[in-house]
């Protein structure tokens, strides 16, 4: 057609479409997000070090990384490339190690209690009581040479200031515990010193009392021997342990596994060159076969600036110490700043081979390789919990801008919030630390996150239990009705038109509506504004609240399709946050399922097969043996089949008059529950049953019992006191009293009566006693 | 901290990220998508007019609208409020109820054959092809007044040009297949004058004349009868029947339903005012208690265009009257543009109140209607067949924006292309109508969304065997290939580290990462390119294609943490794109699943259960009956669960050497076939074995056979013919020969050999012939 089309208007947007904003720690402000590379978001999360169980500090910060990043992903649909890494090479998985090895090496050596045996624990204990308590020692007090061991104990038992305490002593995580234990009578060192004293050196209390002193004795057997270990398979095999447990919990966690994994252990050639570079560029130095890195030198160049995240940290010793690691207390450093790049291996550490000796990665390191290594020299986000911040993050920084001699190697730092415990920090000696593993049995993973998710991600969060069953319980049960009752109503509502031909969108549903609507655009604002999920959250719950007034206004009118799409979104919504499960398009948030969750077909299907299977197999092996009761236990192991092996899978089988079963599925619990019932029931029958049987057989073999007498023995003695009777005839009927005198007629004639009710219950007797012996 | 820290650059972006660009038929150009209001994107898409099966034009159209509707909503993230109407006012509606209505009438009071019926059905013949053909008749022919129908039937069946017929008739849609039953004896009108002729005239007989001629018998009882047709619930019922119809296909292409499904009939008196609103506007006028749209007036104002999308066909005649529906033919109207906005309903049609009188909505106005009630005075999205685009949306935009004194009622129109059959326009008349019902019986909806994913949405589609069998089919595979064998390789790979600390994560790693981000951009870009699907796919399809490579380099030591996310990638696109099931974050696209689609654990369960149940019936009722053979049978049906029950359930039990079977799921048809396959060589080898066994059997019985003659009469007649001896001994042992001489000792000898032989023989057929009367 020539004719042309008439101008067309571009629309111009009558609203703000708001953008992506995050708070980024490197500026403690808000920014926009703005990727380098169109939609693509690469991005590094710091990992766990991979030495203990993991615990609701972790819970919180990688379930809170795995929010954002959903919601990166599936609400605001970049693409991300999601990086972390694994610690597996470091002081406190080297130090775990050395000392559960060298303790169970010791352990499996034990053969008896002994005195030396003690003496060794009682000199752990006074190395240990040594280098924590020396250097704090209140000044009334000092300590006795020749018997240091009871000398501290006394000290230490003395000072009830547990403040004093803890300033001291640097505390090994079961310390508390193990003091108690040395402390008592009962248990530990002063149970086996009474022990062996009562003469029992056995086995069993050597291996109590060196079980009970584990963390002071190993501390002790690690300083004599560690040197001994040598084997890198020692380290290996806890960190990898450690590293699957991490990952089996987050997966119970509903957390996505990272697109890409890195382990230092596998990047230490990596982690040479990289520093090598460090030392070529002039920001590191070599002391004695480790590589510090140059903070003055760093901090002093141009584009460069050294602690960026936390500069009023620069010159925290504390800090800088811990982040060295308890191995490290060398002092060979240039300035206090600095920090080891490489460390010299010292005996019983792991060691690589470097142009600078044998050594293993410093800490900090290994982030700044993997990361390079994977995402080059530029991140869109870096990750972590805010208490790696400094000097872990700093550090890192440092590293690579030193390396990529660039000055913004991170653009976003994103720092996951603290998390405390009702209030207080958590921690061993609190007695408030909990693993995940505990937190499961207490509360599942979606209220878990709807936890977290109430909270800002990067603000301090306060874990308590009345936030898990006031909070978090409401908004899961708001939720749970919600959809209960959407689905109820769209049952019966269904999209039929009415009767009376009027559409049922008026006033109240344009109101819905509207809100609805409101509802995804402040949803979205609250996402743009630096993720604020507990704003989110709580948008969706007002939508819900409105939902449920305008379904109660309307009753069986509701306009069905309104009612399920606002359902359905928030059901997407809930999915998009990691919270639910089920089909993208499906009502609701799916029910909660236990850990190992897929419902695949064949998990969900083998138990009953093998249930079959087993029971053809019985059947099958019955049929083709033959033996002469082979029906019989063909009905058992049918009978079996019902009651036993079908009942914990929630099938009723319901045997009918006509041979043909009645197949039901129904709750295991409640199945279990009856058979059990009726078992019990069937039980308390068959005692009474046998009770009775038992009774009545008693009466009878008292009946039978007084036939034992033959009838010709029953009137002497001793059926009958001596002197009862003088005479008797041929078959033992008296005939004179005890006097000599005859017998009355009337007395004859009852004892014959006697006499002959006996001769029938003693030929009675006789069979019965023929039968048993027949029996035998 | 007071220090401050340092200044912190705002990424820059180094690449486009491409913005969705969609094609607008307002434009014919693509244009930048911007919506109204933020996130919220307003789109109305035109529904179905209910009044038969839905077909494979249907298909291609709304799937291919709920595609782009799913990638606006889950790829980019857009907020959508989707309106979709249901047309249940229509010329079309109302002329298939009526006449299905009276033809019921008229079935229902038949009681047999009548020479009335004949003469009725006729006069249908007669008026069908006079309006028809009168009108064309080729210059040669004049129908003979008197006996009209035979004349007709004859100029019909001489003009065998069927260009001619077609050109002429407006086909009624079964009319071919009606008329071949015309034209033959043994069915429909002949068949009746010959019934009838020979006495027969059966209710049954009169049924199946009024059937086979229902279309042109309804035409012509409608042209008769239809004023009596007043209740409107016969309307309605027929299009709640196809709007219900409608809907349960769409479930089964998986289209989402809409957020707001508006109906004409509910939406009457809102229409009333509308249309007022137009009079009062001096967009409409009003002739015999109908309104039309004053197509001129509207034009030439200002602000105002008329035609917007097909300027070109203004005055196009044909679409017009097309449009204007079958039961309009008044020629009232002003100018021939102008349309119905409102029809004064004619008897047999239903009407409602309005201040022109009693009528009913014209075509066009429901949806300028509705979608004003729930989208206002603007919409971001119009879609609809473009099919559709003149008249029908060009007059709703007239319309609405007559209506709303506004210019752009809609910013974006977006048309579907139109679908061809094989490379034939789709039509009952060239026998390639396919009804979605048809199709799915052939294809699963997977396929078929993958066969329109495979074109651009917007043009023109052919849809071909070849199409299906080959490049959907070879897509198919491709994926489910590729996610089984990532899911093998992912189990094998696992996430441990590799013993010799190495990572893997080298040179081809770096490379397919960066392949998989190319990917994800340039599906992005296909995307934002007006929903390039043919490319997304494509796109796509390249990724696996390197996985595969990638895969088949590595061996055992793939990255499975790469392969995994580029996989689950792939799925989560093929989810978004509606051809996949099962959850947002798991590998694969889901097993396709039948019809009723939820994966319950009852449906899952009972079907194995159900077998359990009978075989342990089975088993107990023998144990319990105890009859011989009762082993056997109990062997046989634990053959039969095996070999017949579970087979179809894709379960194999392989029965092991200690008697336990190893049970294992797997595809059921491979499971069948393999079965099958098993026995046809059985069956082969039992032949085999029977014809042996046969042969052997007849050999045998002839040699028995032999021994049929006692030996005292095998040298008598007839067993050797008369004359061969002349004397025998007593036990018949020839004495002399056929001359009466002396046998020789020879001969003697050798017949005495023979005798002895034949008297073994005997007493084995003896023996033989004994045993066959006993088994009797």
């Amino acid at each position: 057609m020539s004719i042309a089309q008439p101008v067309w208007q571009h629309p111009k947007p009558m609203g703000d479409d708001p953008a992506l904003r995050v708070y980024n720690s490197l500026t403690r402000t808000k920014a926009e997000f703005v990727p380098r590379y169109g939609k693509l978001v690469k991005w590094y999360n710091c990992g766990p070090t991979v030495y203990d169980s993991s615990h609701m500090g972790h819970a919180r910060n990688y379930v809170t990384q795995d929010i954002l990043r959903r919601i990166v992903v599936d609400y605001f649909g970049y693409d991300v490339h999601f990086v972390m890494n694994i610690t597996d090479i470091d002081d406190k998985i080297i130090l775990a190690a050395r000392k559960q090895h060298l303790h169970q090496r010791k352990r499996n050596s034990l053969q008896s209690l002994t005195k030396d045996l003690i003496n060794e624990i009682r000199g752990a204990w006074t190395l240990f009581f040594r280098s924590e308590f020396a250097k704090c020692l209140p000044k009334d007090y000092a300590v006795v040479e020749g018997d240091e061991f009871h000398s501290w104990l006394y000290i230490v038992g003395k000072v009830q200031d547990t403040d004093w305490k803890a300033g001291c002593v640097r505390r090994s995580e079961k310390f508390d515990m193990q003091f108690k234990a040395l402390m008592q009578t009962d248990s530990g060192l002063k149970s086996a010193e009474v022990a062996l004293a009562a003469g029992n050196c056995s086995l069993q209390e050597a291996i109590e009392l060196v079980d009970t002193s584990r963390d002071v004795y190993s501390f002790a057997l690690d300083e004599k021997y560690k040197a001994e270990v040598t084997d890198h398979s020692i380290f290996n095999s806890m960190a990898r342990h450690w590293e699957s447990s991490f990952f089996h919990d987050m997966t119970r966690l509903r957390v996505r596994p990272p697109d890409t994994l890195t382990r230092v252990t596998e990047y230490v050639p990596e982690i040479v060159a990289f520093v090598q570079r460090i030392v070529d560029n002039g920001y590191a130095y070599v002391v004695d076969g480790s590589v510090y890195f140059d903070t003055r030198a760093f901090d002093s160049a141009d584009g460069h600036a050294y602690a960026k995240l936390q500069p009023g940290s620069k010159g925290d010793r504390k800090l800088l110490e811990d982040g060295e690691g308890a191995l490290s207390k060398d002092n060979v450093k240039r300035y206090g700043a600095d920090f080891a790049l490489w460390k010299a291996s010292k005996p019983g550490e792991p060691f690589w081979p470097s142009p600078w000796g044998s050594g293993r990665p410093g800490w900090h390191i290994e982030c700044s390789v993997m990361a390079s290594e994977i995402l080059g020299d530029n991140m869109d986000i870096h990750s972590g919990g805010v208490d790696l911040a400094f000097p872990h993050h700093d550090n890192e920084l440092a590293q690579s801008e030193a390396y990529h001699n660039c000055g913004q190697w991170v653009n976003y730092f994103l720092h996951t919030g603290h998390l405390h415990i009702e209030g207080l920090k958590m921690s061993k000696s609190l007695k408030n630390f909990i693993t995940i593993d505990d937190i499961l049995k207490k509360y599942t993973a979606r209220q878990l996150r709807l936890a977290f998710l109430t909270q800002q991600w990067n603000a301090k969060m306060d874990f308590t239990e009345s936030l898990m069953t006031g909070e978090v319980r409401n908004i899961e049960t708001t939720l749970n009705n919600f959809f209960t009752t959407v689905k109820a109503v769209l049952q019966v509502s269904s999209e039929k038109a009415t009767p009376a031909g009027q559409h049922q969108y008026g006033h109240l549903e344009h109101e819905l509506e509207a809100f609805f609507h409101q509802t995804q655009m402040a949803f979205r604002a609250a996402l743009c504004d630096s993720f604020n999920t507990p704003l989110a959250i709580d948008v969706v719950l007002k939508l819900v609240s409105r939902v449920n007034v305008y379904l109660g206004a309307k009753g069986n009118t509701v306009n069905g399709r309104l009612v399920d799409s606002s359902a359905r979104w928030v059901g997407k919504m809930l999915r998009i946050f990691g919270l639910g499960e089920g089909e993208g398009d499906e009502i609701g948030w799916g029910e909660e399922r236990s850990d190992q969750a897929s419902l695949k077909r064949d998990d969900l299907v083998m138990p009953y097969l093998r249930a079959l299977s087993s029971f053809r197999d019985g059947v099958r092996r019955l049929a083709i043996a033959q033996e002469p009761d082979a029906f019989q236990r063909i009905l058992a192991l049918s009978d079996q089949l019902r009651d036993n092996d079908l009942v914990p899978l929630g099938v009723a089988l319901d045997d009918q008059e006509d041979g043909k079963a009645l197949v039901k599925l129904v709750d295991a619990e409640q199945l279990i529950r009856a058979r059990d019932e009726k078992k019990a029931l069937a039980n308390v029958k068959a005692a009474k049953k046998a009770a009775t049987i038992e009774a009545e057989r008693q009466k009878k073999l008292q009946r039978l019992e007084k036939g034992r007498t033959p009838p010709y023995e029953m009137f002497k003695p001793p059926h009958v006191p001596g002197g009862t009777y003088c005479s008797w005839d041929d078959v033992g009927m008296p005939l004179t009293d005890g006097q000599g005198n005859q017998l009355s007629k009337n007395a004859g004639k009852k004892l014959q009566k006697e006499y002959l009710a006996q001769e029938k219950a003693h030929q009675e007797y006789v069979l019965w006693q023929n039968s048993l012996s027949k029996g035998q």
